[in-house]
């Protein structure tokens, strides 16, 4: 648990000015973005005024909104979103104060099962919510059904294939979740819904969007409009697998979009490729990790495939510590060119994913990663990887 | 600590033979191979009769043998070799009812180093003779002074630059170690110089040999000899990246080797097309781990490249654990084709050379690595893995 709120803040506007001479201005909201006047009306959140700056370049790092379910009593107190720094803080400082003891989660993505563990952890009686058949929607059922079978473990109650109707409330106040099948009594509930690109402000300016109503964007992160630029989880990438446009909210990708585009601002010359759909969290000790097309993706874009999943153990089997993992990947079936990974495991099984990435990225096919030149030594491994063994079983179909 | 012998054996006799109709035989050992007659002799150790057993297809797979020093006294009691499970299980019993107060090691390359490490946490006072400048020398020196200074963190006397003249024995029992610098008193020694392919056998018998005197294959691990294989510790690989037969002595690579050479022999077809020069290993907390060429490597081809080393974390600075890590890479100066990587780091640290091994395998540039879409969440690595940041660094000398 990380006790110091402070150490989660990666840079304050002070830093922003100090140290990179940027006048980071926070609680300030762009409210228009008049792109033929190059100017942007703003406003300060504490104040009704607005006014305009012009600007040569401009940066749109708007982010993505928390889903919210549109259904009977939304806005109760004791429902929870969790995806800024300051709904954590709240959420902590409810279960701090109010001693919250049943709480129902909605929705099986990554937010969902997180928060579920900490609010186990904390003592809370949690119980989850989710509309489809399995959580972890991003791993294929197979793979999906260990990490329901891991929630399951540590006491979370799952009620999959559940659709929420709504929340009975008393006093403005959160009473219970209502399903398609039951009635859930509930202290607290937290969405986890997953998001939209935040893109309203940018499509009322005229910038052209696209999958999922995320902006435009091209290789160097420029939108529609020259000069002005895009990167985060407000904007569409492109799925390096799959050959096709792709949204995802994550980090590691806003991270390297946001170089690519700061570099292209100062006048150099920078280009963000694409992903390959790596993802990874952690559920109490179950680690779960994935990359690349899943069995849905494929069956949509109609390619033809082979998978393989094999069980084995993250160290050597005398070795003490390890534990069991299951690796499943996917190829195209006439080539072998590997499509797809997933990981379910104990300590030290999901950091293997980057594996799969690298050779994602680089096409590799599951023949050839059979002569990977892995480590190995009994801390880390047994002689033949998990990695190597599940692709040379998948191998074996092409 | 592994407490049960019994457990690091992964297959006895009995159960190659009951359940895979192979009759292995222990305590044999095969004296002479006769080519033309295509037989070979054999005897019982236990006994002094040999007889000759005539073949079809043949597999040498006599492995490595530690290099011994030819010093005086080196065949005193109390000077051990590592390097078969019965030696392991022979220092063992010597520490468990002897109890050696003072143990020297003599070589800082792997076995080196993990004797070093279990002997401290047996509580014995160790010391470490190395005849070059750095322990770990498949690291660049930079990299093993890391190492060196975990060693010394957890109380090994290092003594580097020094090499071995000599054993006092008294009584035919080890007294002390000389080198060219000091006499250290000693209850036990460990070699850890290395091995040397075991191929006097097929050497004999007019089989090819190649790099270190190691039994040259082709890529099916077939001899110059039609219908006679080798496979492992004795005989010669191929290196991936300087594209120059290689000797390596690791289970890893055994295992390929061996299982390409079983189904060329089994009638069906494969390969091994080589190694990257992948390695592993644990020093107490410590983690290291390296793949593909060296500086010195690098400067014996003549081939100009540029490095890089960035400091960092294994995990974001706010979780809990987690701890320092150190990664180098190395690319050819013109391309930036990546040419190597090397990790010293904490927990979580070494499996990330896979991300290297795999991008070696595929003939990835710095520059294409600095977009890999590596896994990222808070337990696991920070935003930017420490991988991508050194690559990163690396791409801006090209």
């Amino acid at each position: 648990m990380v006790d110091d709120v402070a150490s989660l803040v990666a840079m304050t506007p002070e830093t922003f000015r100090k140290e990179r001479n940027i006048d980071a201005r926070i609680l300030h909201e762009v409210t228009e973005i008049d792109l033929k006047g190059r100017r942007v009306r703003v406003r300060r959140l504490d104040e009704t005024k607005e006014w305009w700056e012009s600007f040569d370049q401009l940066m749109i790092a708007t982010g993505a909104l928390p889903i919210r379910p549109e259904v009977p009593g939304a806005d109760a107190q004791g429902i929870y979103g969790v995806n800024t720094l300051q709904s954590g803080i709240e959420v902590r400082q409810v279960v701090d104060r109010q001693g919250p003891k049943r709480a129902v989660i909605i929705g099986g993505g990554y937010i969902g099962l997180e928060m579920a563990e900490a609010l186990v952890r904390r003592g809370l009686e949690v119980a989850l919510v989710e509309r489809t058949p399995q959580v972890m929607n991003t791993l294929d059922p197979d793979m999906g059904e260990l990490v329901s079978e891991a929630l399951m473990a540590v006491g979370v109650t799952l009620y999959r294939e559940e659709s929420l109707q709504g929340f009975e409330v008393g006093k403005g106040r959160l009473q219970a979740v209502v399903t398609d099948k039951r009635t859930l009594p509930a202290d607290m509930v937290i969405l986890g819904m997953g998001v939209r690109p935040n893109a309203a402000l940018a499509e009322k300016a005229g910038i052209v969007l696209g999958e999922r109503g995320a902006i435009q964007v091209d290789e160097r992160q420029q939108t529609n409009v020259e000069g002005v630029w895009a990167a985060g989880d407000c904007v569409q990438s492109f799925h390096l697998v799959s050959r096709r446009p792709f949204y995802v909210a994550l980090a590691t990708v806003a991270n390297k979009q946001g170089h690519v585009a700061g570099v292209n601002i100062g006048g150099g010359s920078a280009a963000f490729p694409g992903v390959v759909g790596t993802a990874v969290s952690k559920i109490c000790t179950v680690e779960v990790a994935r990359t690349g097309l899943q069995e849905r993706e494929l069956q949509q874009l109609g390619w033809e495939y082979v998978s393989g999943k094999i069980e084995g153990r993250t160290r050597v089997g005398y070795y003490p510590g390890g534990g069991r993992i299951t690796v499943k990947a996917l190829a195209e079936k006439k080539s072998g060119r590997l499509l797809g990974g997933q990981i379910v495991g104990l300590e030290g099984a999901a950091k293997r994913i980057d594996i799969f990435a690298t050779a994602l990225h680089a096409g590799l096919t599951v023949q050839e990663m059979g002569n990977l030149d892995l480590s190995y030594a009994p801390p880390y491994s047994p002689v033949s990887d998990p990695v190597l063994v599940a692709v040379r079983h998948v191998a074996k179909s092409i």
